[in-house]
């Protein structure tokens, strides 16, 4: 399975698409542009970021923004309340646990259960 | 932490470098050039392999042999033998649970521990 080929398949922004699992983990990849992420946190899961190409602005509650940029990865711990947004159109790869919702407990528009994340 | 800056302290063939950690699992890089890696296999762990740059003979026993090009995933599955090898440097990203060794239970000239790829 190839990156750039899946990236294709991935035409909604904030639509993460599962393209393998490794372990008790889901690798995901997804299109990120404006600002409709919510404030959100993942209580008992770790979140990874690696940016595949573009810019992302990382933002974390209490820390300096990021912005990140091709081949850069960040790893959100457990628990802390994040957003991630972007002007011009970003695609990343994801790592989570299988448990994770990608919004958090917060629901909003963006919101997608894992069965609409397998496409 | 950028992965083409981590890769540039890569020096050496087979020995991973772990990157970070997101919840049991590690993200390793390596470079492979060679066919120093023996046959083996993770009892319990599946391992995911991703090409940052190159090409990668990927070999699984009873099955076709692949060839991995840049941006291509696979994800062995646990208890399976299977071997890596390159003919020029390629640059791989690898997700591991945290128990897995990367040799299997197969001791060689290039297996190091966990603390050894920790640099």
């Amino acid at each position: 399975m190839n990156i750039k080929e899946e990236l294709k398949e991935v035409k909604a922004y904030f639509t993460p698409k599962i393209i393998t699992e490794v372990n008790d983990q889901y690798v995901k990849i997804a299109k990120i542009k404006g600002q409709d992420l919510p404030w959100h946190n993942h209580k008992n899961e770790d979140e990874l970021f690696y940016i595949l190409e573009g810019e992302l602005l990382m933002e974390i509650e209490n820390e300096a923004n990021r912005t990140m940029k091709t081949g850069d990865m960040f790893v959100v711990p457990k628990g802390r309340n994040h957003r991630v947004s972007s002007l011009k159109e970003c695609s990343i790869m994801l790592i989570e646990t299988k448990s994770t919702q990608h919004t958090g407990e917060v629901e909003s528009t963006i919101t997608r259960s894992i069965q609409e994340q397998m496409y």
